[in-house]
C-alpha cells in the first residue's frame, strides 16, 4: 500500500420534527453518503433532531468540533419551525443579520409589501455566512467555518450540494468492491472473515446477509481508499466463499 | 386542556457502516418513529453511528442518560463487524458472559461442530440481558436498563418490536391532524401560523411546502396527545388558507 493520507471526515445533521415524527422518509443522508464519499469525505455519523433550539445549538457545537465538516439539512424555511439559521449563529457566537446580498435579491424578487417579516428571516443569516445557492429559488444556504447549511427538501438541497462540492477539500474517493454468494452462512464464514480483516485493516469489509426468494446467502463489501486492496480482499473473500462449498459472484446480488 | 402528562421519551442509535457508506437505505427509523409514536414514546432523537467500539460505547451512554428509552438496531449478527452487544455491555460496565439460555439453544439447534465461536458471540450478552425473541431466527436481541438491542435487518427488526412492545411503559399517543391548500405560499401563511402556534403550545405545528406537477402548495400538521386540540388548531388552519384566497382539503395531498 502506498502512504496513507488521512481523509477528512463529514458528520449530517437532519434537523426536522418529520423524520422523528415518522411523516417523512429522510431522502438526504443516503445521497450525501454517497457524493460525500465520491469526495473522499467519509460520512462518520448523522444525528437526527428536532425543531428545538437549544439542541440545535448544543448538537451543531458537538459535531463541529468532532469532524472536519459539518453538513445540516432542513429548517431554513420562513416559517416558525425553521430556525436553524439563527441556532448555528448562536453555536457560532456571531450575530444573526440582515445578508446584504440576499436581502437586496429578495426585496427586488417580490412584488409590494410580500417580502415581509417571515421571509425576510430568510435574508438574515449568521455574520460572515458564504452563500450557498441553488439555481431553482432565489433562497440560498450558507457555509459558516466548517459548517454547511442546506435547506431540507430533496432536490434543492441536491442543487446546493452541487454548488457547494467544488469548494469542499476532499481526500482519495472511498472506493467499493464486492462478491456475494448464495447459500453460505454469515457464521460458517466469520472467522475467515475475521482473518481477511485483520490483513486489510486499512480496508473497512462489511458482511451484509440477504434473503430472497430464490435463496438467501451472504454478500461481502470491501471500502476504502486502495482499489487494488479492496480487489484482493475481494479474491480472497471468493476463495473463502469456494472453499465452503460456495460460487462466488462479483457485485452484490441485484 | 385536560392535564398534561409528559411522554417517556425515545432516542434511536442505528449501527453501521452500511448506512454511513450509503450503501444502505435505512429502513428502520421510519418504522420505529411511527410506532413509537404510537406507544406515546415519541422519538426525539436518531444518532447513526459506525461499528467502532469507541463510538458505540460513548454514544450508548450518552443517550441513556438522556432519554428514557433507546432502540438500537444493527451490529448482533456473528462477523467481525458486529460488535453492539459487547459494546452495550462495557457502556453498562457489566460482565459480556455466556447466556445459558440461548446457549443452550444455539447449540441444540445446530449440527455438531457448527455452533462455533463466531455462533457462540451470538449467545454471549452483557450480564442482566432480557430477550427480545423474534419468532423467525434463533437468535434474540435483549433489553438492558433502558437500551433495547434488535437487529438490523428490518424484518426481524419488526418482530423483535413487536414481542418488545407491550413490555414499554407508553404515554399517551401522538395524534395527528392535517389540512393543505394548492397555491398558497409558507411565506405568506408564516405570520398567521406563528400565531396559531402561540395559542396551542402543546402541539407541534410542522409547516410543509409541497410541489407536485399539478401545483405547488404547503400542507400544515398538528401533532400532539390531545386530538380535540390538533382538530381545533387545524381549523384554524384552514380559515388561514381560506382568508389568504386558498381552498383547503383536509389531510396531507397524496
Amino acid at each position: 500500500m502506498g502512504p496513507v493520507t488521512e481523509n477528512p471526515t463529514a458528520c449530517v445533521v437532519v434537523i426536522g420534527n418529520e423524520v422523528l415524527s415518522g411523516r417523512t422518509q429522510d431522502a438526504n443522508i443516503r445521497y450525501l453518503a454517497q457524493r460525500l464519499g465520491e469526495l473522499g469525505i467519509p460520512l462518520r455519523e448523522v444525528r437526527i433532531i428536532p425543531d428545538v433550539a437549544d439542541v440545535i445549538i448544543r448538537t451543531v457545537n458537538e459535531v463541529r468540533a468532532a469532524f472536519d465538516h459539518v453538513f445540516t439539512t432542513g429548517g431554513i424555511g420562513p416559517t416558525h419551525d425553521d430556525i436553524t439559521s439563527e441556532c448555528v449563529a448562536a453555536a457560532f457566537g456571531v450575530p444573526w443579520e440582515k445578508q446584504p446580498v440576499v436581502w437586496a435579491r429578495m426585496e427586488a424578487h417580490y412584488a409590494p409589501g410580500q417580502f415581509n417579516a417571515a421571509r425576510q428571516r430568510m435574508a438574515t443569516m449568521p455574520r460572515g455566512a458564504v452563500l450557498i445557492d441553488n439555481g431553482r429559488t432565489i433562497a440560498p444556504g450558507f457555509s459558516i467555518g466548517n459548517v454547511h447549511v442546506m435547506a431540507g427538501v430533496p432536490a434543492i438541497m441536491r442543487l446546493m450540494f452541487d454548488m457547494l462540492a467544488p469548494r469542499l477539500a476532499g481526500g482519495a474517493p472511498i472506493v467499493s468492491r464486492s462478491v456475494h454468494a448464495a447459500g453460505v452462512r454469515e457464521g460458517d464464514i466469520a472467522a475467515g472473515l475475521t482473518a481477511i480483516q485483520a490483513r486489510y485493516a486499512a480496508l473497512d469489509l462489511g458482511s451484509y446477509p440477504y434473503f430472497r426468494d430464490e435463496g438467501a446467502g451472504v454478500a461481502i463489501v470491501a471500502k476504502g481508499t486502495d482499489a487494488a486492496a479492496a480487489e484482493a480482499a475481494i479474491a480472497e473473500v471468493a476463495a473463502l466463499f469456494t472453499a465452503l462449498g460456495g460460487t462466488p459472484v462479483a457485485g452484490e446480488p441485484v
